[in-house]
């Protein structure tokens, strides 16, 4: 592969519109800046919010909710700032995603349990809990959300900012920005192989939203 | 290696007296049993509690304190029920041990946080925290601890029964009852390099004890 200084020359002093123009964005970047910037445009189309790539579907924020309803029918939800997420059948083999929806202050949030293989095979495994809020990472930031393992006399919790799923929780789950804890850990908590966890979501203080109708 | 059924059998049918006899023990069990109630007699000596084997010392629990304040010279001690365990320099590689002493009720807790490789170098390491009682198994269950770990807007905790300095830390580690976490997740909570953990000591409720005085 010859390099082609003459255009790397002119793509490093040239600035580029943003690939998401058509869709709003007014930013344009030098070439090597550009990519990055579009991980992160506001304009990039949000990505199904159910863990794994299963599912391909790309579209506005606005139409998230409707595609969760119309595809993705047996995701539960419920009510409130405070619920409990059960998460059933935990020593099932392999890796497996569990999926929550809770609907509160207006707005929607997936709450998602991930257990992965440790890299070892044999050596059990890994469980990841975090919450996404169905918005854009703005207004993730006007929540925090706390997730609790307890039993007579022992409890673990994690608090923490929500995810956008416009950032996703894949990458929450690869730095361990989420609730992590292993099979042994696990058991410790669960009831005939059922482990509930407590969510509760709240709004940073000195923050206000008009409560939205969220039906 | 040839069974000797004979000598099977009639150790199966007689009671042996516990070893720790001499040291007031009045128990007997069949040979199977035996090892068994050993390993939790309640007249079995103290180990040192320590963390790692360096130290083979054994005695009396009247006699653990001295023997840290003694051969343990460089283990810190603060005074009450909240305080901050400060583990310097958790980049450091390899296995690592931090050890604090905290008195409080009228009793010494030593806490320990443990830095292990994990199955694979080079796959970072696993960070265990727990704390211990200076004391014996019954006493241990009138206390709680609640581990710790915060920054703005993220929070880890781990609440449980402290361990007796009889049953040890290393078991308590091994079947993940302790607070667990990665490295990723050390460096969410760390500061130059420095952990900062809050460990609180509460007394379970419905429980007096006689405040000693633990100078
Ligand atoms: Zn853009
Ligand atoms: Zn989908
Ligand atoms: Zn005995
Ligand atoms: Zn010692």
């Amino acid at each position: 592969s010859v390099r082609n200084l003459g255009l790397e020359k002119i793509a490093n002093t040239v600035r580029f519109p943003c690939k998401f123009a058509s869709a709003g964005c007014t930013l344009s970047f030098y070439h090597y800046d550009k990519v990055e910037h579009e991980d992160q445009c506001e304009f990039r189309p949000y990505s199904c919010p159910c863990p794994g790539a299963s599912c391909k579907w790309m579209g506005a924020l606005s139409d998230v909710m409707d595609h969760l309803k119309k595809v993705h029918k047996s995701i539960t939800t419920l009510q409130g700032e405070d619920i409990v997420f059960l998460a059933t059948d935990i020593n099932l083999p392999g890796a497996v995603d569990w999926v929550m929806m809770q609907s509160c202050f207006g707005y929607n949030f997936m709450l998602v349990l991930e257990k992965q293989e440790k890299y070892e095979p044999g050596n059990g495994q890994v469980f990841y809990a975090v919450v996404q809020l169905i918005g854009a990472k703005k207004e993730a930031e006007n929540f925090m959300y706390r997730l609790e393992l307890s039993t007579h006399r022992r409890r673990l919790c994690w608090e923490a900012a929500p995810r956008s799923i416009h950032e996703g929780v894949a990458a929450a789950i690869q730095q361990s920005d989420c609730l992590a804890f292993d099979t042994p850990t696990a058991q410790l908590f669960a009831e005939n192989g059922n482990l509930g966890i407590n969510v509760t979501i709240s709004m940073v203080d000195g923050v206000r939203i008009m409560d939205r109708d969220s039906s």
